[in-house]
């Protein structure tokens, strides 16, 4: 991470990384596909935790409540981790290869809650629009919080994205 | 899209798609950055439809009739290309390069969304999070009607689509 942000992430090798780490080339490869994989090996993490929050929502929550339940978990998780994450957006955001591959794991997250959903006898419709809707969401929020200059946290900024959706559709 | 329909993504040289067309290589070059781009050539002229319905709709709308009048232009100039959107959609979904270029797409699409918006004087987390849930709302119709069996047209699922978003967040 510190070397990404050092260096730019193109001009980084693996075998920097790995000796920053104190790991051999051979090491790293067992835990990481490729040298991008390290700034998502916690996403699936993330993913997990969101889709089981889903799941152990109250059985009357409605889907957008369910799905409500997996951000602030999400939120939670990260807002310990706030600087990391800043780091980490920065890096991204400079490299076309790296935004690529977070759109991905976001399309594979709202998937995710959607299947989550389902699992909660949402309709198929239903289940998928609100995946796609928490993960909008999310990203808002999350624009906010990496950028923000003021100091709200990650759990407040969802709070405040979901009740600006409520909001919206209520105009 | 006929090449790549019959024999895959990969398989398809430019060579061939430019015979195909009656072009050279050269003049392919002219028109298309690379083969990828040949699918989404529509995308920006897609994308400029969206925002300017958004930009011509009445004083008077809120921030998601805005953006449900770019939805309801996208949907009716795709619901004339069914099968072109079909055979695309299916070549698309094969590639995981071309996946990653179409969720590339839709993230400029709800960026440009956003933009729209602002310039309407929306507020600018309520524009992001508006152009986001636009393209959720999107996504989700142009699931159904790329797959669905039955004969919705992606006007009427657009709507649909609209409705449960406010359904969704009345509960």
């Amino acid at each position: 991470m510190e070397l990404y942000a050092e260096g730019g992430f193109d001009n980084t090798t693996v075998a920097e990384i790995a000796e920053r780490a104190g790991l051999t080339e051979r090491t790293f490869f067992r835990y990481f596909a490729d040298k991008r994989e390290v700034l998502f090996a916690g996403a699936r993490e993330l993913e997990d935790l969101m889709t089981d929050a889903v799941t152990a929502a109250p059985a009357a929550a409605t889907p957008v409540e369910a799905a409500a339940a997996g951000l602030q978990a999400a939120a939670e998780l990260l807002e310990e981790r706030r600087d990391f994450a800043r780091q980490r957006q920065a890096i991204i955001l400079a490299n076309a290869e790296l935004r690529e591959r977070e759109l991905n794991k976001l399309s594979s997250l709202s998937a995710a809650l959607g299947d989550a959903l389902r699992q909660r006898r949402v309709s198929d419709a239903t289940a998928t629009l609100t995946g796609e809707i928490a993960v909008a969401v999310f990203k808002t929020a999350f624009q906010l919080w990496v950028h923000d200059s003021d100091q709200r946290t990650f759990p407040e900024l969802i709070r405040e994205s979901l009740e600006q959706l409520t909001a919206l559709t209520h105009a």
